[in-house]
């Protein structure tokens, strides 16, 4: 059995989404953020790092959204959530999911999270106010040169979808008006129609 | 044949050990990101990311060191370069690359590219004078929880000690005095006996 521990809100809907779009059983265990859940003992016992997502196997225990929505694939290979067969399509998947995991969701990160990076409470405020710009220019990119629709990876939906669809949700917030991304808007209202998308967001806010 | 875009000191070190340690034929092509080469229009054509690594292929470009270690164990199976068939080995190992992609390679850029967050030149500031802990800290979770040793993944050598050993590199420059860290240490040295590793940092310094 699987055992996916997320919080509400956190990139760890990507793996939710994957996990239900890949038909393998699997619990949804919700860590409270707000409350420093996080950094308890029982939980740094499963995920060191003290973030989310991180996923329970028979095995152990595997962390890190790029990592997860590659195994995810790999283990259901049925259910055809990545370009197994090809590691040049393989690696153009990995390539797009990095690129969220270490630049667009870092860039998110400095709205909310600056004090990971300094102890200063006016360069935390100043880290924020470039937020929109840099989600801006990111999401730009993904736009005009990595979406390639009407899926991330082209004709085959995948694992990226589910992450590039998390970090959309979060534009708004940004201080990003998404309706300039064309393609990416479209994208998200597609990935909506989707019953495991929504049976995700469901879980993810249970 | 592979062409590898590169910089001297940059994260590309993890690519170009990967890809002497593969055996497959390829060539180092260096850019001076001091001239901003990676932000010309010829290269942004390879890379609109205006990034290293990028690996040009037959079939296209890949981009992102966790893409592209994996991309080149895959396809050079024979070199072992990772647990290619067992996906929670393989999970694990995409686990420690991303970790050092989003969270160890972006704590070592608060200190000379703090610019990506901020325009307030009193906030880039504030940001480098946290990086020696984020460092440390990052390291600290490596040697306690993460190295298995001799080899990240234990016995078996795989594309993400040539990228622990990038980072580690750092270390010193960051602030962290990396003799704390026996198990890292020792790893940093063992992979300095690689002839691999010796010509990847030849390369690299072309």
């Amino acid at each position: 059995m699987l055992n996916l521990y997320f919080a509400p809100g956190s990139c760890a809907l990507a793996s939710l989404i994957a996990l239900e779009e890949s038909g393998l059983p699997y619990e949804a265990r919700r860590l409270n953020l707000v409350n420093g859940e996080q950094r308890s003992t029982e939980y740094l016992a499963v995920n060191p790092k003290g973030r989310v997502p991180a996923l329970v196997t028979d095995r152990g225990v595997v962390t890190e959204n790029v990592a997860i929505l590659a195994y995810v694939a790999q283990i259901a290979p049925a259910a055809r959530l990545a370009p197994l067969d090809d590691p040049f399509d393989f690696a153009r998947m990995q390539a797009f999911n990095s690129y969220l995991a270490s630049t667009v969701h870092v860039n998110h990160a400095h709205k909310g999270r600056g004090y990971r990076w300094t102890d200063d409470a006016a360069a935390i405020e100043a880290m924020k106010a470039k937020v929109p710009q840099t989600m801006g220019e990111s999401f730009a990119l993904i736009e005009e040169k990595m979406l390639e629709g009407p899926w991330v990876m082209g004709e085959q939906y995948t694992v990226a979808d589910g992450y590039l669809f998390t970090l959309t949700s979060w534009l708004s917030g940004d201080g990003v008006d998404q309706t300039q991304f064309e393609k990416v808007s479209a994208h998200h209202a597609r990935m909506l129609e989707r019953p495991a998308v929504q049976r995700a967001i469901a879980a993810g806010k249970a």
